[in-house]
Formats: C-alpha cells, sequence, structure tokens
C-alpha cells in the first residue's frame, strides 16, 4: 500500500528535520536512514525539485527542509514523491455513471481517502515531539551514550545532528 | 495506493457475482471488466489458486465464485491477489524500538490499518445491494435496454447474465 519509495523519502525528511536547521550530508542521512546512497540521491534530487529540500553547498553543505515543520505533513511529502490519486471518475468511463462512482470504486476511493485523512492530519513536527514514544529512526541506545537521552517526552526536532547533540 | 491489479480482481469478482451462480466465461469477464483478457486469465489463476474462484469446464463452462456472497470481503479479494503488508515491527531494525514503532512508522501503519478497516467491513453482496447508487460496472443504459430497471434500489445480485436477463 504504501511504496518502499515514499517510506524512504519521509525516513530522510524526518532525518533532516532532527538535523535542527544544520544541512545534513547525502552520506550522513544515507547512513542514518539506511537507504543506499545511490537511490536516496535520485530521491533528493526529487524532493528538491519538489521544493521540500534544499541543498547547500560547500564545508557545511548539505540538504534542509524548505518548510516550516509545523506545517509540513506526511501528505506533503507523499504528495512529492508519489501523489496520492483519488478515484474522481469511473474507470472503466462508464458514461452513466459519471461522476457517481458505483459501490465497487466508491469503496476504494473511501479506502484512499482514509489513508489520505491520517497523511493530511500528521506534520512533520508531531512525529518528533510525540511524548511518550520512541524517536523516529534514532537507536535509544546511540542517543544515551551521545547525551541525549531517551528519546522520549521531548518537544520538538530533539535530535539534531547526532556527533554534536548535546544534553538539553 | 491501490494497485491495477487488485482493482482489476475486484472488477472481475463483482462481475462474476453479478451472474448470480452461473458460470462467467473468460471471454465475457474481459468485456465486461474491460481488462485484456491476456492480463485477466493471469489474475483469474491467482484467484483460483487463492481459493475464491473456481473454474467450470464444458459447454456451459466458465468462472464461478466459491464463497458466499455476504461474507466475501474487500480484503478477502485485497489479500488474494497483493496481501495487505502492516507494519508489525521497524523497518529499519532497530533494536530498541522493537514492537514499539517510532512516530512515522506508527503513522504509516495506521494509514494501512485505515484502509483494511474499509476492505474489512465491506462485503460483495453490500457491493451490489446499495440502494440509490449505480451498479458495479454495469452501463445503466444497457441494463435498461435489456429490461433490468435503473440498477438502483436491487437488493442483491442484481445484474445475472446481461444478455439473458429478464425484468424483475
Amino acid at each position: 500500500m504504501i511504496s518502499q519509495t515514499v517510506e524512504y523519502a519521509l525516513r530522510a525528511i524526518v532525518t533532516i528535520a532532527q538535523h535542527e536547521g544544520r544541512a545534513c550530508t547525502a552520506k550522513k542521512l544515507a547512513e542514518i536512514t539506511q537507504v543506499p546512497l545511490p537511490y536516496l540521491s535520485k530521491l533528493m534530487q526529487g524532493l528538491v525539485r519538489g521544493g521540500l529540500v534544499t541543498s547547500q553547498r560547500g564545508l557545511h553543505g548539505g540538504f534542509l527542509l524548505t518548510r516550516d515543520l509545523g506545517n509540513l505533513t506526511i501528505l506533503d511529502v507523499v504528495n512529492v514523491v508519489e501523489p496520492i490519486k483519488r478515484i474522481l471518475h469511473c474507470p472503466l468511463n462508464i458514461q452513466s455513471h459519471g461522476t457517481n462512482l458505483c459501490p465497487l470504486h466508491r469503496r476504494l476511493d473511501n479506502a484512499i481517502a482514509a489513508t489520505e485523512k491520517v497523511f493530511r492530519e500528521t506534520t512533520v513536527v508531531e512525529m518528533l515531539s510525540e511524548p511518550g514514544s520512541v524517536t523516529p529512526l534514532c537507536e535509544v541506545q546511540k542517543l544515551i551514550s551521545l547525551g541525549v537521552g531517551s528519546g522520549a517526552g521531548v518537544k520538538s526536532r530533539p535530535v539534531a545532528r547526532q556527533s554534536k547533540s548535546k544534553k538539553k
């Protein structure tokens, strides 16, 4: 139902968000997201073209998000990578159906709509600040050893660049 | 979100159901569902292997459903064609997450669950008997010309074999 490409794109977006405004290199992204570098590079080109991410060159270069995390939803990312296609008219082009979907296609569209709703209602900042949950894509032990804490109950963009994180 | 193969399989199942217990040939199925015959034939092999459909040989041969329409759900069909995969543990194999999904993967699984719920809650008989809606996969004008009525308000399996349908 959710393609690997979409899932990988979301891993990348969440990881960049966790860097709290500091650019994240493709190599670092590939390491944290566990996405093969060539696949990730292609994916990042799409996210840049889609306007969600910008690429910064130079010594402290890497990828940055262009949008406010509080407004950036899962749906925004999905619709850049593989836009959700609702069923708006009869796929069989039955003229008498028109925009009145038959019960089969109505149910299928309801299922797509239910997915779209979950995606629309979740912002990146919500995913990063959910109390009592594990931190997205991060190993708790790693965080503890880096002095970042357990990852639970953080308020926003909690993980920054792991190698430079400090205890808050 | 919903693959063409799944959508085609549902068209086939609904069409066989509309034949009210009479076998439906592959040629007739291909015509009504608008699925290319070679594609449909392969799809039907899968539905036979999955136990949803049986193939009857001979003069009045064709495909028949094996299950009661009141118990056959969209989910049953989907799970034979392309089983829904829930996210049961961390896709990054982060050991400290275990079965506690992070907020990203929890949301993705919620979206899959929402789709699964719509599919689980709809039986084939419900799709065929929905009052006030257009008949699945059928052209109203065709039905009227065949004396079947408008397709609205029918109670169950309304369309039978179109070429032999009689006014009820």
